[in-house]
């Protein structure tokens, strides 16, 4: 906007402060990204993705014991309803698995509706336990794979990378799924978390609220970042290759996805972590051809355009590298983003204002009503 | 907000104008409501639901051929694919309906994805035929009756009526629908709509917009007002005892629901177009004693607090002398809004912007670590 008056129109929300919140903050001197308060750094080289999701939808760490009732709490949850399955086995194998998670989310909203307006966190963990095994159960039985659903003891990123392989992975795909899990947990009032806390403010049950962030986060503005990153670095042979084509890309203003980000100014906090998973899990392959190519696209865009990767770019190689269909990378979004969502339908809960805007009217003025016959 | 700086917090997002657009003006001067600069009052005495919706959704009343075109159009459209009867069949008689819409829609979306990112009329058409043969679907076969899709000659509200009961209507039951379908059909950026937008705003495809806003409209505090009105004015044997409980609820400070509105403050300028269909469609009945309770309940809320009943009020008196089930009272509101929805899908994928709001921060700052030993 040129000009800012009272009644500016905030077009895209943008500089608006919609709310408040006590659970992330994204950007601080440019770079910085916490949890509850806790870094990013020190979450994801010290704590697990349980631990994570327990801290954004307690608002503490949890010690030992609450910890390990809270894994079983999780596992307990990954069982489905049969009504639930029978909706995921309609839907064919070249279905969108986006598409799938938002109906399979709503139709447990149909199976178990929560019982008037509860707190949020019972629906919280029965999420988080039920979304791994929502996708594993159609993306592996479309397959004609068996899905191995009610694992009650397994830490969730092993049950997580289970259902996205069908195999069993090894322990530093595992890791590196863990970590990405944390990466991915939160960041604010992005779009997705937004449509959960406007559904939210109506009182409606946890599953549309859910369902909403789903839908909202397939949007290719949002989510399916690091599909488009794979997209981008399955087009190159080797790094020359690479550092030319996205030369040539960049001459032709082409977009390249995977770099700076709207919050972040200096750099994404979260890249140095996934960017050495992405390194390990290569070097475990004895494969480094998709890593020197990520490494030289990173080297060009900062060269011609001072732009820096995010979380979405070495993604990609990270999850290719682990055996995981590029198709799946959105959902893995889903799986760890039910935490950060859920932590905001609870906090919206606890303190609820329906979220109702007004609109810039631009419209024609009063028009009388022409019949029919003379239109 | 007592203060208001530069960086005030919008809680509700209360007063801000959230975005442009030319499809709505709600509450000028108090009460007015018009659509695409149309007088509500001109659209519900002088139009059909299928005309309004062809205005909303193409910003112009459409001619005699191309409102018979758009006719046949949404008649086509009635079909439901059998992934989606599928999934609708799935689900009890005793699920909640807004849940079974929800669920309905975002199978629709996995059974026929958009191909890229289209202007979204098709999809408009598409939901606007498909919505009444859900909820007709899974009502009428979850109760042993057979739902009759795929009728393509009829006008829409005749439609959704023999959806809604089963049994054929009578004349005036389908005139009552077609009005009742025009008074809903659109306000602006309510919070359904606003989820319907965001969602757009990352380009998702059309049935997360939807289904987001359904589940948005499915919360006490947004749809659902003229269900409570139901419970309400279902309480009460005549209008003396009508008058009576509602003056001893008011004292005891209970919530009277159907009464005022977040932005009309003179009149809701649709009450009087329901009040006199609920009339009238008692009068065929020959049964006034609902509509008399409900007018002893809206002179009692005038003289004792100045609330002037709201749409959602005589709503449940004209839909419960026409035989349709309160379960259904805010499907119904679905059914009318995909025009405003849709409407607003378009707008904003017509000049789009990602809805990426900001937060105020009052979580604790920067935390060390604890490590788990130490909890």
């Amino acid at each position: 906007m040129s000009e800012k008056t009272e009644t500016a129109t905030a077009v895209g929300l943008r500089g608006v402060k919609a709310g408040n919140t006590a659970i992330c903050t994204v950007g601080a001197e440019g770079h910085g990204l916490h949890y509850r308060g806790y870094s990013i750094e020190d979450l994801a080289s010290r704590s697990s993705f349980e631990e994570v999701a327990y801290l954004l939808i307690h608002g503490e760490l949890p010690a030992r014991a609450r910890l390990e009732a809270w894994r079983r709490e999780i596992g307990e949850n990954r069982r489905l309803p049969d009504m639930v399955k029978t909706v995921l086995s309609t839907f064919p194998a070249d279905a969108h698995p986006m598409d799938v998670l938002r109906t399979g989310v709503s139709a447990l909203g149909v199976a178990e509706p929560e019982q008037g307006l509860e707190d949020g966190k019972r629906s919280a963990v029965r999420l988080l336990g039920a979304l791994p095994s929502m996708l594993g159960y159609w993306y592996l039985s479309s397959r004609g794979k068996e899905a191995p659903l009610d694992v009650e003891a397994e830490h969730h990123a092993d049950y997580v990378m289970r259902m996205l392989k069908g195999d069993p992975p090894t322990r530093l795909e595992c890791q590196m799924m863990d970590n990405s899990l944390i990466l991915y947990a939160e960041h604010e009032f992005n779009a997705s978390t937004f449509t959960a806390r406007v559904c939210a403010s109506t009182l409606a049950d946890f599953c549309s609220c859910i369902a909403g962030a789903i839908g909202t986060l397939s949007g290719p503005l949002h989510g399916g970042a690091n599909e488009q990153a794979m997209a981008l670095i399955s087009r190159f042979e080797n790094p020359e290759d690479a550092a030319r084509g996205v030369r040539d890309m960049l001459a032709r203003k082409e977009l390249i996805m995977g770099f700076g980000h709207g919050v972040y100014r200096v750099r994404d906090p979260r890249n140095g972590v996934i960017k050495a998973w992405a390194r390990k899990v290569s070097e475990a392959r004895g494969d480094m051809r998709l890593f020197e190519i990520s490494e030289a696209i990173e080297n060009v865009m900062w060269e011609e355009k001072r732009l820096f990767p995010n979380l979405d770019f070495y993604s990609a190689t990270a999850y290719h590298m682990a055996g995981i269909d590029t198709l799946l990378f959105t959902p893995i979004f889903v799986i760890s983003r039910i935490s950060g969502w859920a932590a905001h339908v609870i906090e919206q809960r606890a303190d609820n204002k329906l979220i109702r805007p007004l609109a810039n009217y631009t419209g024609p003025e009063h028009r009388a009503y022409v019949p029919m016959g003379e239109r």
